[in-house]
């Protein structure tokens, strides 16, 4: 899979447009600086005092654990505002690395762009593993149910145009990114992580995808430096001002009904601050239906619909963007990996220069 | 914490010794390829048929687990043979990322360097958690075990002139950077996702570190595309010929006695076509003790010596360092990430060059 390359010319990379799609080679990253760190979490301490004789007992030990994991990139001449990303459910830092079939993914196609990046691997997950609650781990066969709640297809065949890659070893890559929780997902403990974050790095911009959808909305809400959020395909936890909350919609998802959260409205109203884009892809349904994944998004769209209203209609900035009203068609939950990727991040561009955050 | 630099110069990039350290800002880092995937592991498949109808059923569903997880940085014009990392005990690819108080760890160092650089997380770790077997997970506050037994110190003394960085903020990283076990350590399991690692990359060279260098054996002896084996303090799992297991060592040792791991001869024989280093740090007895952390690893040592002896007693090239009789000293269980890591990655790099592996 590697290219040999044995030339290196600066000034081409300098010269490479943002939105070109070279085929073959690319040229050469050049980054400033790299690196990761824990950041956020707490800490359990057992009373007593430790003894080195007695080092295999618990008392005075501590146990550090719930923090977010973090590796960054930042580029020479870096854009004034990095971006952090944050996977989904199951999903971890994997989600934006190479795509299932090794074609770049977010991370190092705005790394090319320009911009610091940033990717998490929540508390309890990936290399953020210790966790202060104990869990069991069972291995359960469901990748089928994912490939169909993910919408790539209706299991075993994928949707007409969809831009998942169709190779098994596409496939297969797809179904062991996906990695278990180490302890009970907790949304408060995850943007308390992220906000931490933020604390430490400064201004930035949250990139969220799926279940990290509410984290996004909770560390924008906790912390003043999340400058924007993009959220690709949220689902669960939007959130409403008390009083404002709309009625559940019904669906035929394997997930239930969608519900609103209500929060507050002085919290609800530092949401209207910052612009706020979400995306979905293709294959929702327009009405509802039996097919339960197109019904399941199509409650998470509607409800998203509803969000960004509300959101707007207090003052501030959202907007749903459902990709094949641009005439984007075949996306699947993962826009920013299909085989598209690069339009997508297209999107994203645009939508910072628009709201001028790629200074 | 992040430094503006406006400069790019390649040139100064090219001229960068292997062995300076410059303090302050860093040379930008030029790559030509970075990336992630899944490589080995093995696939569970539930009997029956999946029906999108009854998706949540495990009828028909797969389970892709016991994989590694690898990340890839490649250099513009790369020496021949890239570096394979693979972390030990309760750790992750993040022991050869950042050091815990944030300077640049072999990951950066080497590709600076101009090796390409794999780290990987083994199956049931990190990114690469998804189990093919139950596991339950129960936090224990154990960290000042760990400080001591990785001879940090005796806790909460650290050693004196240890490299390990004596500010609370590094302590806290290093002991967040731990993470569980998603299903029970399996050497067969990883040397064999090791293994599709080299089939996958080609020939290489692989650097262990303490639990990972019974990995490193089992992989070389599996794929004659593994060059050189580097470990990092080794301790469990030496492989003798049949009949040639030297007798166990007696240690204060926490865990006991240590045994050697009979193995038949034609795999042993598989070790003495690469050259094999072995590096040990500072604080190790050099006689028996009831200090239990120092008798730990004079047992490691000990053992590491009788095994490089047998190896080369069969033709072999290996050879152990212990790093305090070079005049290197307070090294802790990781050199690699101690104060002084650039000193240990020029002996990394001498030993690369002494057997001709960075053409």
């Amino acid at each position: 899979m590697f290219r040999k390359v044995s030339t290196l010319l600066i000034a081409s990379l300098l010269s490479f447009g943002a939105n070109a799609q070279p085929k073959g080679k690319r040229e050469p990253l050049v980054t400033q600086e790299q690196g990761s760190f824990l950041v956020g979490g707490t800490t359990l301490t057992e009373p007593g005092k430790f003894e080195v004789a007695n080092a295999l007992k618990p008392q005075g030990q501590t146990l550090h654990g719930d923090h977010a994991y973090a590796f960054y990139q930042i580029p020479v001449k870096a854009h004034k505002y990095p971006l952090v990303f944050l996977h989904g459910a199951g999903e971890s830092k994997k989600t934006w690395e190479s795509t299932p079939d090794g074609r770049e993914g977010f991370q190092t196609i705005f790394l090319r762009r320009g911009y610091g990046v940033y990717l998490l691997d929540q508390p309890r997950r990936g290399e953020a593993g210790k966790s202060t609650v104990a869990t069991t781990i069972t291995p359960t066969p469901d990748e089928q149910f994912w490939f169909t709640q993910f919408r790539i297809g209706n299991y075993p065949d994928y949707f007409p145009g969809s831009q998942f890659p169709k190779d098994t070893a596409a496939l297969e890559q797809f179904f062991r990114q996906m990695t278990p929780n180490t302890g009970a997902f907790d949304a408060n403990i995850v943007s308390n992580a992220c906000s931490k974050l933020f604390d430490r790095i400064g201004d930035g911009i949250l990139i969220t995808h799926s279940q990290g959808g509410g984290i996004g909305w909770f560390t924008a809400i906790k912390n003043p430096k999340v400058k924007a959020v993009i959220a690709y395909e949220p689902f669960s936890s939007f959130v409403f001002p008390a009083g404002e909350l709309p009625k559940p919609i019904q669906s035929a998802s394997l997930f239930g009904e969608l519900k609103g959260v209500e929060i507050p409205l002085s919290d609800f109203e530092k949401l209207t601050r910052i612009p706020i884009i979400i995306y979905y892809g293709d294959n929702i349904a327009d009405q509802p239906t039996t097919v339960w994944n197109k019904d399941h998004w199509r409650a998470g769209l509607e409800m998203a619909k509803i969000w960004a209203a509300t959101i707007n209609k207090h003052g501030g900035h959202a907007k749903v963007v459902h990709l094949p009203d641009l005439g984007i068609k075949g996306n699947t939950h993962f826009p920013f990996s299909d085989l598209n990727n690069l339009q997508i991040a297209d999107l994203l561009s645009d939508f910072l220069r628009e709201n001028n955050l790629n200074k």
